[in-house]
Formats: C-alpha cells, structure tokens, sequence
C-alpha cells in the first residue's frame, strides 16, 4: 500500500490528493436531473411510468401495479432461512435499542415573570426511505434507514427501490418488513426522489426523503432539499484507523478491506507512530489480498485512495484525523478511553480492537448511515431526531408579556418595525 | 383585506394562488451565483475583493483592511443610547437561557453482552454568521444565530455582513459584541458565503454557514451545502393566526401587520369559525393601516398574499394549519393548551393572546430563526443543536464482540460483502 509521513513536507498535498471531489459537481449529472424533475412535476405519473420503464424494463400501466403488498414484505420474511432472519432480526432489535435511547421530552420552563417558553417535539408525518438496486442493494440499509423513522414515530414510512427488470430482493423485502416499513413501491432513480418530493397520483409526497443511491439520486437528493427534508449528502465510504500495535496486523488489513471492497473509490487509511507495525500490515495486506472475493475492486480502491501514514505519535494522528473527519474512525489502541478526549469530527468511533467498523454496520446499535467526505465536520449520524421535527413554545401571561413587550418595543423601534413595536406595546397593559 | 370560506369548493385551489415558489427556482439567480462560487474558488482572495468592490462600492487592498476589531464591536455597544443598550442585553440573557435548556449530555449504555454503545456531542469549531446589510440589518438576527453557537461551545463565530459604501450599524456591530461574536468582516453577498464555505487567505473556511440573506445568499448557501453545512432555505416570512373571538380585533390586526410588514412577499392569515369576528378584524385592518409607517408594504403584502379565513370550527382551522406548517402560529383563542394537541407542524407557536410573534422575534427566548414555506413540516428552529455534531461510539468488549460478530457475518454474507464478514470473523475469539 501506499506510505505516507505525517511529518514529512508533502504530506498535506499528498493525503489531499486522496480526495475526491463531491459528486454533484458535475454538470451533466445536474442537468438531467433537473430535466427529470421538472418532467415529474409537469407530467407527474406518465412521466414516472416512462422513467421506469426506460430505465428498470418494467412495462407497467400504472404506478400501484409496482406497490409490494404488506403481505409480499411479510412472505419475504417469513421464507427466509432461518440463520439470515435470525441474525436480521438481532439487528433490529439492537438498532431498535440504541436508537430509543435517542428519544427526548418536550421541556419548558417558567421565567419567573409567568410566562411559559419550551419546545415540543412531534414526529414527521411521511417519510420516504430510498433504497438502492442491483449490487448496492442492502438489507442492512432498509433496518438503518426506516427503524429510526418508526421509533420516532412516523406514521407512514414509504420505501422506493428500482427493480430492474422486475426482481424483488426477498433479504430487501425481509427487512422492510421487520423496519416496519408501511408502503412499497418499486421505482427508483431521480425520478423516484422526484414523486416522493412533490407527489403522484399513486405515490404521496413525503416529508423528508433519506436513504444512500447512486449520484443521480444523490443529485435529486440535493435539487429538492428545501421542498422537502433529506439525509445527508452522501460521498464514497472512509476508514481511518488509528492503531498502535495492540491488534494483529490482519485485522487491520481485514477492517481496510472491509471498507475499501464497497467500491473504487472508497477509503481505507491507517495511521500509526510505529514503522515496524505498518509494514506488518503492508505484508498482511499482500498476503491476505488475494484471498479476498472483492480483490479486484479493493485493490483499485487501495491504489486510488489508500495509505499507510506514519505518523510522530497517537496525538499527531489524532490531529490528522480530526481534520479529515472521518465517516468512520477505528481507535484500535490498547487504551481508546485515554484517546478519545483527542478526538474531534467523526461519524462513528469504535473503540479497542474488538471493535471493527462491521460490527457497527450491521448490529452494534448505532446507524451506520454517517457523514462522509469530512462532512463529520457539521453532520450526524442518521437518528431519530431526523424524523422529529420542533416547535418552539410561547405562552405569555398578561402581567408576563409587559416587560418583554418594553423590551421588544424598544428594539423593533430600533430596526424601523413599528407595527412590531405596536403589536407588543398592545400587550402592556394594567 | 381577502375573504375565503375554507369550505368552499375552490377554497384550496385560492388558498395554494396565495403560495409563492421556492426562491431558487429561478435559473439566472443559479448560474449567477455558481459563478461567483467557482470564482472565489479559482481566484480566492483578489475575486472577493473585486466583488465588494463591485457590489459594496468598497475599494480595499486586502480583505484583513475590513476585519472589524473586537475593540470596536465592544465601542458599539458602550456607545448605544442606555434603552437600546439595555434592551438588546436583555434579550441576550433571555435568548441564553431559553438555549441553554438545548444542551443535552452524552450517553451511553451497556448491553449486557459487555459492550457499551453511546453518542457522543462536540461543538462545530468554527461557524459562519451572515448578516444582510441595508434595510434588512437585524441586531435582532445577530443575536439569534450567534448566541446559540455560542452556548453550543462553537470556538470560532464569524460574522460576515455587507457594509455597501462602507456603512457600519452601530445596532449590528453591539449585537455581535454582547452575542460573542469572535470575529467580523464587512463582505456580504454570495462572494461572502463562497469564502466562509472554501476559505480565502483572511477569511478562514468555517464548518457551517447560518445566517439570512437575499435570494443570492440563499442560492449561494443551497450550493455549498454539503461541502458545509448550512441552517435551511428560508423563504418569505409568514404568521397564522387561529382566533376564537377572545382578542380585541385591533391586536389580530396589528399582528397581521407586524408580519406584513416585513416584505411585499410576507404572508398574514387569519383563521376563524366567526364570521362577525372577521368582519370586525376586517374593519380594524382598513382602520389601522393608514396610520401605519410601513403602510405600503403592509398594503401590497396583504393584497397578494394575505386572507381571513372563515372556517367550520376551530378544529378545521388546526387542520389547515397543519397543511401549510405556518413559521408562525399564533393560537389567539382562550384555551390555548386544549388547542394544542390538534397543531401538528408549526415553526413556533404563540400560546394565547397576550403571546404575540413581535415577543418572540425579539426577546421570549426561543429563536426567530425558523422554517418558512411550510418546512416546518420536517425543519426545526434554528438552536444549540445545530451547532454541535453526534459521534456514535461503539466499544466491544472481547467477550461481546463475539455474539455480535456471529450477527454481523450472516448479513455480510448475504450482501456478499465477504471482508466484511471476515473482518467480523476474526473477533469471534475464545
């Protein structure tokens, strides 16, 4: 793999060299898109039908002949193997867990003068979950994107997913049904985020749309933020592995791996002070790399986006990740606890070397759906509070409202509003 | 003012005639804006001298010549008339304390495999005020995006407000004082959000961008989203008012106008089961209106966009409600707190008839920064979170991991993601 020195004079262009730019920068991607919503908005369902059809080969009349019954999710689950809807339905219930920790109160409080001010918090009424097809369709997906929607609340959590050519995925279906998933229909692509933002005849607009896809849905994604709430913006997956020598050296280069098969252009860094160690994962990576199925594609991302970095110690590789902000941070020292305090922008951080990012993509708890592309910076990981929205509460008693009514008199006199400034001087009253 | 009967057949079609379209459907404001982008990336520091040079009428040599010194921000504010003065603290206390109620604690629990899952909660480093300049200088608006990042922990607020001609507000600049704001430039437009987004040799790239602005801080904001974050689109300002009678109909009036005000694009409803209650806020509107400053504005606001609307019952006026997710609510009845239930989305609610909107756009507590155009279907009131970032943590035990990556295999496998599995694999130790 690729060495990097932390200390060394390049290093800055060298690691920025590694990025890759966000995907939506690119026109053509923009402007279809664009074509394809306005398309939806202007035609609505026949313009959705045409989209599907050209681009899924579902030759269909109307949109509700590719809704997927409650009963068909349901079959799906209960036909499973048994090992697979076991270890499915662990997952669930565990991500169920951790999210329900992340449920909070209404509060308010009294200000002393009588008036009552707080925050109520109620659940998004649609949402829509997108879930990808063909290679990148992942069960682990629905439970990550739709179980946070139903714990907090949501009272209609619609799934599209592109079936091209007409297949259902029985593991995508399962775990629709296990989410709680209440409607399904099987469209995809820009198109799809286009009928669940603005609505048609068959399909209702949402609230909020989450959920990873290819660029043109990240795109759509991005085009109708406003109209409706999203996730994220989502790039290629990242590891950064911070490792001190405490793990086998295959285990690191089995958590590269583990990042770098998604896809070419997914990243696997690992930083460590100690030379001896990184080249013992360099020689467990060449050794353990063409073993691998994915080996192709880990390779390319290896290649493209990869790095061993040695770094001056575990507060300078600390200092590097924190500028990275990695989606997924590994601490794969002896003593995470004591390293933590260090650690500033990340999407996920997992502790001690028994923790690999796998166990969090499937089962820990925890979303796996986090900030890419440094976006850690500003973004969460998807939770429940995506799917609540708050209101603010103001409940002014009449003896209250008189001195907050001097005070806003005075400043909205202050920026020339004087029917603000009239509006609260009503409230001063005896 | 506009009567509409909201169970008359044509009712939702005149009530969807007084919407207006997103902001940033309009395609030269786009490219205009995505030029200037490009061009503070490319150019840097020299394109956004050019463009205050151009926009702001001000001709520096460096940006650092327009840094505004904490000195004189505190001058600002020991200068202010006492009543200003005064009043602007108070609002600062309340606004603190309402948005300290906003901090929430990491957490973590174990699951009785060994394993502890938690999240964790860091202040963003560094965020982006922007402040418009010109008629639409709020103090008030400084006040409202800083302190929240402020008490979030953020360690870096910078401000950014055009000062065309070279113009500072006194109000603005004492505001950015008592907020904490840490440093100020006097750039604006969409020139000034590419250099909080992208970082020029003065300007340092912040993590997310709050603030309001014209529709080219608006735009500009929307495309560099992702690369930071951002609070949300705002479109026109609106208040909606359910009534039951118990106000004297001159406050409903000076309410409706302390929206109207604002912009010809504002928008002012009134909803209400009484018909002769109606025709009295009617009659105050037309007697008010020309004693009003603002009396243009307010005019040409209710013209287009404004209505009283009669209603079957209280519970249809919550109904309708509910469907356009008002920015402002104000629940102008008797019995607020047995209305409550029936409101679903709403940016703030104004409890009663002594909580008018005017309170809380300057000193209840909670923030006026909130989701217009009916987003507050799914977005929240600017607050402290949305100055801080969540880390999931995920820390394995030896003896925990093992169930979980026994979990984590089957999945892995059935999406076919074999590092994955393995990487799992290699925890399951004795």
């Amino acid at each position: 793999m690729r060495r990097l020195n932390g200390d060394s004079a390049d290093f800055e262009s060298a690691l920025a060299a590694l990025e890759v730019p966000m995907d939506s920068d690119d026109g053509d991607v923009r402007s279809t898109v664009a074509d394809i919503i306005a398309d939806i908005e202007r035609r609505g369902e026949p313009a959705l039908l045409e989209y599907t059809r050209r681009f899924d080969q579902l030759d269909v009349d109307a949109i509700c002949e590719l809704e997927v019954s409650r009963e068909e999710l349901e079959r799906a689950l209960s036909e499973l193997p048994g090992e697979q809807r076991d270890a499915l339905s662990e997952a669930a219930k565990r991500i169920e867990t951790f999210h329900r920790k992340q449920l909070s109160d209404d509060w308010s409080y009294d200000d002393g003068l009588g008036n009552r001010l707080g925050q109520r918090l109620t659940p998004l009424r649609r949402v829509g979950v997108y879930v990808p097809g063909g290679k990148a369709s992942y069960p682990s997906s629905v439970l990550m994107n739709a179980i946070p929607a139903r714990v907090a609340g949501v009272s209609e959590i619609i799934m599209v997913a592109p079936t091209p050519g007409g297949y259902r995925n029985p593991l995508v279906l399962a775990a629709a049904a296990l989410a709680g998933v209440h409607r399904m229909f099987c469209v995809g692509g820009a198109q799809a985020v286009a009928a669940l933002a603005l609505g048609t005849t068959a399909i209702p607009r949402v609230d909020k749309i989450v959920g990873p896809g290819n660029r043109f849905v990240a795109e759509a994604k991005r085009q109708v933020f406003g109209r409706v709430g999203i996730d994220m913006i989502a790039g290629p997956s990242e590891i950064l592995i911070i490792a001190d020598g405490s793990a086998a050296p295959e285990w690191m280069a089995m958590d590269l791996f583990s990042q770098a098969e998604h896809d070419e252009s997914a990243q696997a860094l690992l930083l460590c002070p100690d030379a001896a160690y990184i080249e013992a994962v360099d020689a467990a990576v060449e050794r353990l790399l063409p073993q691998m199925e994915r080996s192709a594609i880990i390779r390319a991302s290896l290649d493209k986006r990869g790095a061993l970095i040695q770094t001056r110690d575990i507060a300078h590789a600390a200092a590097i990740s924190n500028a990275l902000a990695p989606e997924h941070l590994e601490l794969a020292v002896a003593d995470p606890e004591a390293l933590l305090p260090l650690i500033d922008a990340a999407g996920a951080i997992f502790m001690g070397i028994h923790s690999c990012e796998a166990l969090g993509d499937y089962c820990a708890g925890p979303n796996h759906v986090l900030p890419t592309s440094g976006s850690a910076r500003f973004f969460s990981p998807l939770g429940v509070y995506d799917f609540q929205k708050r209101s603010s509460i103001i409940h002014c008693s009449a003896q209250g409202a008189v001195p907050l009514a001097r005070v806003a008199q005075v400043l909205a006199e202050g920026e020339s509003l004087t029917a603000h400034a009239r509006s609260a001087a009503m409230r001063i009253v005896d």
